[in-house]
């Protein structure tokens, strides 16, 4: 496919770093230790593969500092090989460019504006007052309702909807089946059934997003929903109406947070965890996998619930045991907070 | 963008309850005890925000009887102040009207039945047999396959899918990327590999349905799955092949039914729970968020088995003594029904 | 509707077993032993559910060797009844064939090819150098990327997009909503941010997969996300980067395996269970519904850590107890594997 090649001199001097030993070599790509070839670029960030640099048969290695005297083969050294590697990557693998234009068969709306170095894709719908940013690019089969706002340089791949008047910043990279500023999971309950309550914020979303596929975010009910800059979503994650999450943070895929929290910056939260609404998390706190958050976080730290896999027969007993601890050990001064699916509240 | 005003007088004219103190001034929107300004109406729904009564900038209060002398604002007394809340967002923030007509691009099968009072937007699909009520929306990039219902005054956001032969009914609100219809998991082991078996049962989803973004609903293996008039589904939420669920059911975030479960009316089931299939829940039944109910519950109440998180050195040591609890409390008498992936039986 | 009807001696002469009684009788569907008619034939495939011939209205019924003399009605005996039941479904509900052509309104790239005998619906986009083969079918609002292989025969709901470069084998099936080949979660920190990490690997996915609504699989690293043959994957089920799950594995909904898993042969996963990455799980493992497996299982057998739930008050006390076990029962040795969410490698 004719990808583009470089050498090791060509890559410090794009990517900084100290390149050592032969740096005139052509490499065609990025490999891990175990798979790379004498053309491949690989990279050591993880001291516990250090061994691999014996038997990899990679044409040059990008290392720390601590590694710079390992292995005879040619070295990037960098204090970031991790994030050296990812801009590696990216070097051999351009993105592809926007081509700037509105395809024929897309539908944007008289009112809209799409700035005349935007894409928009076969089928796209752009509604009536919204504004699409230099080279950005808007996928096959979106939808931007009303008063849409796309900042520049964002990506929505194909079958995204955004509903109307919610935004997102620049250079945020959306995936397929996100669907933003759906209404929130707010009712209220009178004579015997349900009372919708209309849900008229929206979401806001900043700069330098990314939310994987099949993620939802709601919008608010009075106020807006926001996501802060930087902000990295895996696929699956459902997102509450109200909630505010702090810059930065990444959350995994399958996790659920109910409407009203808010997560503090530079947060990791795991896959399938589930946070009740209306807490309020900290900033840099981790939550592990499958933990279900039930109250807030005031200090930073890692919290955890998710109990991990046993064999069926151990897990007969100890669980059966569980569920009469109260009659074996005593009885317990602390309660649980349950979570209550409508708080009766919109703040 | 020229909001609708409204005094408390034409406020209570429309939604009934009584207005106390000044009732000519115009009000401009709603908004929460803590937001609002002179111009808005707040409300106040839970006692344990009665003292911001005495703070907040609003220019009247929707309160119950029971508060008719805390503050010196303008008021609204009612009942249910929640309700009545939800009552006047809409009053506010009317929904856009439909807007009668087929999109030229549009795909209508010439044997699909479109009300000329329904509304189809550009890229939908409706196919042969399909019926589309009176005041009905079909959002962009939805498709309906042959011989689907879609009720009166239902609105399908953008990108919905129904397959052929399911049913919705009235006044249902369906958010995007739902999914209606495909086939349920159900196949037979046969000779080291899977057969598959046909789904030939439909959905029927009954009248004032709300149903999330990216909601799935699979439907029957022979009979149908049946969602009750007055459901309502949060985003991400699946239900399995031939589930029942009934009328005024509200379901959280990220739950997931197994198939052929039965669930009763005005029940309320958390964020993350899990059922397994072929169970029975009874009515007024509620589930607290990420529990996992494994066998029929026949008494009304709540439940729940959620673990809530602690700092992760606290649950390395409990979650480990958990592990071992047989070695520490004695055996168990009691099973633990697991979930099983096939009951080979369909009904 | 006109469906088909076929005798006992019909079905037999397809599908093999052996017609006792009557076999000329005409029937007109299939059905279970509670809800047939005189016209339907029913299945026995659970022991348990034996004591239902007595009072079953069906027609026929497809019973195993042992229940051969049980119940007065015609038969068909057969060593497995649930797989027969499975094909005796399908010959009654045929798929509707595929209709050859492009639909006017799709979008195929002028370097793609689609076979002659390959279906293309409407809104449909096809990028350049994709193929599919012959027989297959491209739903509505399905966008496949640049280079997707689609195999022969295989079916794409309405609304499934395929990224760049992924492939799918023979005979899939692929239910609305899903995503295949969005980039999976990689990002390295520096200075305080995340950077991307391009993720250039690819999905290749097996021959007769089936994969259920608005499910999701990521796109490798930089080597490639597989599926295996005759993989079974249900609704809203998450595959992170790099996984590789082998053939004839069935995972039931809502489950989440994060990057780098390795998951053998002919497993069952339950719903809602939780992987952590970078562990590899070995052939025939079951795992019960809401599991979290946290490390790699060398040993056949079935593995859970689902809590049941248990009236609220109940689960106050233990949880509680839980809480505090440490306190009341002494020290752990053994460590929790925590889920981290960036593990530092690729491979």
């Amino acid at each position: 496919l004719g990808s583009p090649t470089f050498t090791l001199r060509q890559i410090v001097a794009r990517l900084g770093g100290e390149a050592v030993g032969e740096v005139e070599a052509p490499l065609s790509g990025v490999a891990s230790l175990d798979s790379a070839g004498p053309r491949h670029i690989a990279f050591l960030a993880n001291p516990k593969y250090r061994s691999r640099l014996a038997t990899t048969r990679a044409g040059a290695v990008i290392v720390g500092p601590g590694d710079r005297d390992v292995g005879a083969m040619p070295q990037i050294v960098t204090d970031n090989p991790y994030a050296y590697y990812a801009r590696t990557v990216a070097l051999f693998h351009p993105q592809p460019p926007v081509v700037a234009g509105i395809h024929p068969f897309a539908q944007v709306d008289g009112n809209a504006y799409v700035a005349p170095g935007a894409q928009v894709d076969a089928f796209a719908v752009i509604g009536a007052g919204s504004r699409v940013g230099e080279g950005a690019r808007i996928g096959s089969h979106c939808t931007l309702g009303e008063g849409v706002t796309i900042g520049a340089e964002t990506r929505l791949h194909p079958r995204v909807t955004v509903y109307d008047g919610c935004s997102l910043g620049e250079r945020c990279i959306v995936h397929s089946g996100v669907v933003i500023g759906a209404d929130g999971f707010g009712m209220a309950r009178d004579d015997g059934h349900w009372v919708k309550i209309p849900q008229v914020g929206a979401v806001r979303i900043g700069d330098d997003v990314e939310i994987g596929a099949n993620t939802t975010i709601d919008r608010g009910a009075l106020d807006d929903t926001v996501i802060g800059d930087g902000v990295k979503l895996d696929n699956q994650i459902q997102v509450g109406h109200n909630c505010v999450i702090g810059a930065n943070t990444v959350i995994a895929g399958c996790t659920g947070i109910s409407g009203s929290t808010t997560i503090g910056r530079d947060c990791m939260i795991g896959g399938a965890v589930g946070l009740v609404g209306h807490i309020s998390i900290c900033d840099r706190v981790t939550i592990t996998g499958m933990s279900f958050v039930t109250k807030s976080i005031t200090q930073p730290g890692t919290y955890s619930s998710g109990l991990p896999s046993m064999p069926h027969a151990d897990w007969l007993r100890n669980a059966a045991l569980l569920r009469k601890l109260d009659r074996t050990t005593g009885h317990a001064r602390h309660a649980l907070p349950g979570e209550d699916l409508d708080r009766n509240d919109d703040d």
